[in-house]
């Protein structure tokens, strides 16, 4: 190494620290804290990749225009921390592993209030198009205590790839609530899941197809559980067998969720005798088991 | 460790591996080392701090406003780059130590092209507010040879702390180029630095008060030095005795770079003759060395 590379070296450390201590008098320590592991971790970055000031360029440019894409209706920024996993890594930052606790994953931006109760068996579909799908399953605790009373909320998109709220009619289908029965149990009529892609005519979407990455999602059923005393779950569940669950573009599966979704036999009887009008219909099975919810003392002390 | 920390350490790890994964298929092999590094960095910053979801709402939130802040005239994004310490450790990496080579800086928003030629000795104020400085000095390369006929430009804030742009009247004040002579020697008529805040109206101007860091400038006159077969050279000469120098919102300062602005005594003669109108006046000398300009086989090999 020469001089000049010595030099170079520990200009570029110490600045780095200089920019670290200048967030010594944050009064939030927590603030404190985010703002100098940021800079450490975004200079380590430039200068692990020695980042020219053209691709720098490139970047400002790029988020600008994820910038002015973003409105009250499209979040653009979601959308890039999505591709990036930076969404899934938080949830799975704050959704730690505890025993055989299920899975979380990303929310996602099609949740909606106060979607309509059903009783158990019910359908949600609210005339969604899709092939019917029987859901069913248990919710227990990391001991296998059933837990009764337990408010599920689920949400899909239809056969064509679209969530209710997409389309203009302001419908409200293949989305509900339900509550397990006293021994933890929920079933449900919804729709076999089917894939769609992320909003990908924007700036992210033009990164992706730079990248050589898709903008789809692999299929899948959202479900949100919560009960008092434990933590709460989002997750979804996905299908066995989907090529798309190899490259999910939000990076949200997890082995785990990846269920049997059962094509039946044509005409097979249904677990409750609906008549299925063209015969094909499939079931899955999801058992849930929630982690007990976090103590004051335990998200403090972590 | 207990199982389950164990089996959190594995998923984090596994879904930021897998994000890496995502870009291998690139097939611009420079966006794909710039993706995969962005993605372990951001992921161990998230990863480091346990962002919770509402930290991370609150980011997202924060860039959705830079965003929105941002237009053709006011670029938030480039703010928020400098007052991380981005910009500059953009320009550390990518102007490398190179024996005595002066060092570069930020090159800020304020460098318009065509600005007025002046002789060696002229004044460039243009009439803009300040006191009367004396700026001479030579350029060389690192061996000492004079560099004549190097191309200098040179900018500054009058004693207001604006820039002639940031008037709506279309002056042109407080900027020039000239060249070196035959020895390499440039001297001009400016002004004394005085400091200015960063825009700071925006939601970086808020960031750097929620974290106690004040938005101002250390006093600076900015330097563009160009002559063919030496690396250009962007930087600016700061004032010894300013009390912002360590604290300089962009992190803009080198130590290199502080120079001796000597106040005069009340009306003692001019370098030049000149009669300096109320008497004040004072004097700074920057010699300056330029790197030479690097090989196409250097840059593609670092
Ligand atoms: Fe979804
Ligand atoms: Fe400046």
């Amino acid at each position: 190494m020469t001089a000049s590379d010595l030099e170079q070296t520990r200009r570029e450390q110490e600045l780095t620290e200089r920019v670290v201590a200048s967030f010594a008098e944050c009064p939030d320590p927590r603030l404190r804290l985010i703002m100098q592991s940021l800079t450490r971790h975004l200079h380590a970055f430039l200068r692990d990749v020695r980042l020219t000031e053209e691709e720098w360029q490139t970047a400002i440019d790029f988020v600008t225009a994820v910038g002015h894409i973003t409105d009250d209706r499209r979040q653009e920024f979601i959308l890039l921390s999505d591709v990036l996993g930076a969404s899934m890594q938080t949830v799975t930052v704050n959704n730690e592993a505890c025993g055989d606790a299920t899975e979380a994953t990303v929310f996602g931006p099609f949740f909606v209030e106060d979607a309509p109760e059903v009783a158990i068996g019910e359908d949600i579909s609210g005339g969604a198009a899709g092939e019917p799908c029987w859901v069913e399953g248990t919710v227990a605790d990391t001991d296998g205590n059933p837990v009764p009373g337990a408010r599920i909320e689920v949400w899909e998109a239809d056969e064509d790839g679209f969530y209710d709220v997409q389309y203009d009619d302001k419908r409200v289908a293949a989305r509900a609530h339900l509550f397990t029965n006293a021994q933890g149990r929920y079933a449900f009529w919804g729709l076999r899941p089917t894939p769609y892609p992320i909003p990908h005519d924007g700036p992210v979407g033009r990164m992706l197809d730079k990248v050589g990455r898709s903008p789809m999602r692999a299929s899948h059923l959202h479900f949100m559980v919560s009960a008092e005393g434990y933590r709460k779950l989002v997750t979804h569940i996905f299908v066995r067998g989907d090529e798309l669950l190899d490259s999910d573009t939000v990076f949200g599966v997890r082995p785990s969720l990846v269920k049997d979704f059962a094509t039946q036999a044509p005409n097979a009887p249904t677990p409750d005798g609906r008549d299925v009008s063209n015969g094909a219909w499939s079931r899955v099975r999801f058992d849930i088991r929630l982690a007990p919810q976090r103590t004051e003392f335990e998200i403090a002390d972590q």
